[in-house]
């Protein structure tokens, strides 16, 4: 049984998404696009003989339509998930699930209310080989309970658009939802350090940056996030247990001994790291959808990291120590 | 547009491929299948929607198949791969070619005779992300004039059928094709030495061995084949060149420190260590197939390989060193 | 010309010095020592040739000890180290320099007031080849300006008179000098974060503890600091500049693979992680006391590794980040 | 109690070990040199406060001197040798002991005449951290039985007096011995493999060379030697086991982020890698003279050396398996 998919968004994330659902999950069939650019979702849906279609809701409400995918500009991502969960259809929404609280709160409402789980959001790392084998041993104690997770995300460059705070929504927001995921376990508070900025960048961007994050359990997680480190895509993990630690591998790569020194390649970019949790990503998802038991990350997961990512802002311009301001969870989402 | 795949033998890497083909590969579709087990045949057939037919040539003569995966008992594929020639259907033979030199040979033959490439023989390691990446740098110069080739092939165990003759044609086979590759070059000639065998296997059984080769440009390989090495499924690639040397990687894993060392596993079998490079051996396939023009290893490879192998297996049982007694290439294979 | 030593306080440390001194540095020759236990400073003397004194005071004033190495218990070191800069004599002192930041002060006076350097403190991470190596690098400009310094320092385990304040004044005290040494920069304001205790060990011990230095350039530095960590022992070092990271590597080991994994050992104490910068500490401290010119770590580094030693307890109890109160730094120690 | 040595020979490798008896070795003096170059000598004796004398015969009847040291030109190391035993001092000998077998053969008889050991060969792999951990788990039975070991020897360039036979005589030697005393076992046959030669040296060498040894035990050993391999001196060593595999570590180093790459220094010379170990060979060597018990490199292990080397010229010469024509063991050697 094919999975028909329609797409709200055709901007390069969706593309690739769309290449990869026509390309890499092989039950799943993009049947409709839709863009603010309307020409845009024109091109993509010819290239794939799907239909573009005028609007985020006309593809939602599509009978052809079995999963709606939500690749559009964040803020309206609230409004075309409420939409899905009020058709009654299964919906992947790229990260953020929205992009306030309130929003994600009034998401996950909406989804107890209809009474079984639609939604998954894009959060892929929880896909990643190298992360599920960590998430492996610490599950099965092999490194005693874990105490301190040390994380760096590094980026080569970003744009000048790139604004401080987005190394938390857009670029530690994966690092919020990995950590809650390995540990199984709730941030309940978040400070952020501000070491001298790179020369090498704008003057309105604070970075690098440290965030330092306290879970329920007590396990203390610091995150550099350094989104101009120049020399490539470079993501770390460590947790370090009672009994030992576990990191994350490198990506693999030839030893080139010449000249002097042996050398392994950096990758460049976040899309050649994740490429395979991208795909697997989308593989679970079809499969999930097609016998109907959505298990990826939750629209509680969206609202957790979108809380937390507010406290780590909000710690960014005090310079304070915030606590996060969660509700309690639902036995809906346990 | 999906192409229609044929499958001849429904044994252990035959499911795998039809498994490959129905959920890996996007526009593929497996549509006829056999097996000599004509119960196992119609028990695949039936679990893909495709048919079970009685015989590898009613496969091949089938109208709705597009192209033909041979993945029987070895002695049989020159039978088939002819048949599908004969046919003019792309045809996918798994590693051997043919059991003998001969009857590759009537399969170069009959495919010049065709007049265009049909036939891709199942050589992998050709898609695996680390191999490319040395042959790239190697084709790149980065190294220099390759001059020493080191290999290892390790497997934790093999079954007791496993006879001295296989660590030749059913093992080393995968470097004998690696080398050719990476090097752009042709070997000349054979010598087996025969290291103190391991206790921990079968009387009949020489193991390990090490194959040296030796090709036309005067590059020297060792290759280290220990079939019941115990530990793991190891696979070791090193290029000398006159300015530098190039390594394959090892699989990545986390690395786990607890009780005084800190460990990376190993993997235990090929079919991990080489799936994605399967997988990408069948999208391209699929792809070139599609676009009528095969690009993977040829006929004249497995040839090759063959002629290759038939030289080893008699410098095992002389040890003496044998040259390669190999035809000359013809155009239609450059 | 053989350097004469007088050494006070034959405990662990001193013992261990006495045999560096005498079996690795060429040109030192240990004449007399002292220690509380008369005993003990007799067995040892015998076994060297040396004599055994009466009191630290006798040994500095011992005509014919040329230098004078302190290893007794830390509260006394502030009394020795100015006896023997009232004598006009060498002396290395084993960290810490003294166990008050006023006593410290008081030696870098006397020190200053007689008019040349004659004071160092045992601070041997300068002297590893890893951390030397770093050093180069970062004085090259290889990364960059510096930006941010990530660091860790486990031990297998501690006796249970090891109470939460040494994991900054017996543990830390070395990175505190080794991030000072390697950035050429101040520590301003120190921090201490609590994570979830082990265990594995003591009611009254917070282990592990995670220490956040500021410097005076805005580099921001974390001190994993987790002495009952069980594997082994295990120093991380890692910084992050404008273009590039360098990272401390670990001790070289052999690669183990048997039984589904490659494995190698970790060290299980600082003696055999440090040996070699130990011996070339006494090496070089040896040689710059017979060529009379001071150079390794100084008073002034001893003090302000004791000034932000009590920062950062203070700290450590007041839950609040805390501004290390350093007095300036004279002119004779740049 | 101080070892006082006379040196034949002050040209590098002598006035490296006179700078290490000197200045490392604690309990060692050197009294007495001499050298072809009487100026030379003079120049290296007034340095250090020792005497030059006119002969090594003169050296080795110098009643001040315990032991003798020869690093002279190779050809006259066995009469040196010879002078000491007959002289009833202990000398430690570079490599080679003596040029011909035969007079290695004398070298071991005198020595047996005389009736204890007195002789020790300069093979300082023997005191390698990373060689003796190898031989170490070898020992314990923890890879089992080694099957095959693989070697390689690389040096950056060699000088144009560097010929193709002194790739085995004084480069692949080291392996020979590393590889009898790791593996407690006899190197019975040689051959050799000459690939294609490296287009960046000499027109008269023949560089790399493949060296293919067999041991009594039926263990298989290759040994890559490239001299001039351009990128550094880089040694391996991999030993294969029936139930694993040890491979001797990179030496430590540095990892820098940078530019897209993570890149480690590579060592450029046999000094700098292998600088412990020539250390400790010493400093074990002056204590076993001073405690008069032997138990480094013998003069066996010399013999058996030249034995297997000439071996493997003549296996370079032929092309040829040569069967190594050595003697029975004396008990004296075991």
């Amino acid at each position: 049984m094919t999975v028909h998919i329609g797409v709200i968004g055709t901007g390069m994330i969706g593309q690739d998404h769309i290449r990869r659902l026509t390309d890499v999950v092989t039950d799943a069939s993009v049947v409709a696009v839709t863009d603010v650019d309307a020409e845009c979702a024109k091109e993509v849906a010819s290239g794939i003989g799907a239909r573009a279609l005028g609007t985020g809701r006309e593809v939602i409400e599509d009978p052809r339509v079995d999963a709606v995918l939500v690749t559009s500009w964040g803020p309206t991502h609230a409004e075309y998930v409420l939409g899905a969960i009020e058709a009654g259809k299964y919906v992947f929404c790229e990260k953020p699930l929205a992009t306030t609280a309130e929003d994600c709160l009034r998401i996950v409402d909406a989804e107890q209310a209809y009474g079984r789980r639609l939604v998954q959001v894009g959060f892929m790392r929880r896909y990643d080989a190298g992360y599920r084998a960590m998430k492996r041993v610490m599950d099965e104690g092999k490194i005693g309970a874990p105490l301190i997770m040390h994380c760096a995300h590094r980026n080569a460059t970003v744009p000048e658009t790139y604004h401080s705070e987005m190394a938390t929504q857009d670029t530690v927001i994966h690092e919020i939802d990995t950590v809650r995921w390995l540990l199984d376990d709730e941030i309940v508070s978040s400070q952020v350090l501000t070491p001298r900025r790179t020369a090498n960048r704008f003057e309105h961007l604070q970075d690098p940056q440290i965030m330092l994050f306290e879970t329920a359990a007590g396990v203390r997680v610091d995150v550099e996030v350094f989104v101009n480190c120049q020399y490539g895509y470079d993501i770390q993990c460590e947790t370090v247990g009672e009994t030992g630690t576990v990191r994350l591998p490198d990506p693999p790569g030839i030893a080139l001994r010449t000249a002097g020194a042996v050398r392994t390649g950096v990758l460049q970019d976040w899309k050649s790291r994740f490429t395979d949790a991208f795909d697997l990503e989308f593989v679970e998802w079809v499969t999930s959808v097609r016998d109907g038991r959505i298990a990826g990350p939750s629209a509680w997961d969206g609202y957790a990291a979108s809380v937390i990512s507010d406290a780590t802002v909000e710690a960014l311009h005090s310079g304070r120590i915030v606590p996060v301001a969660m509700k309690a969870r639902p036995a809906f989402y346990t």
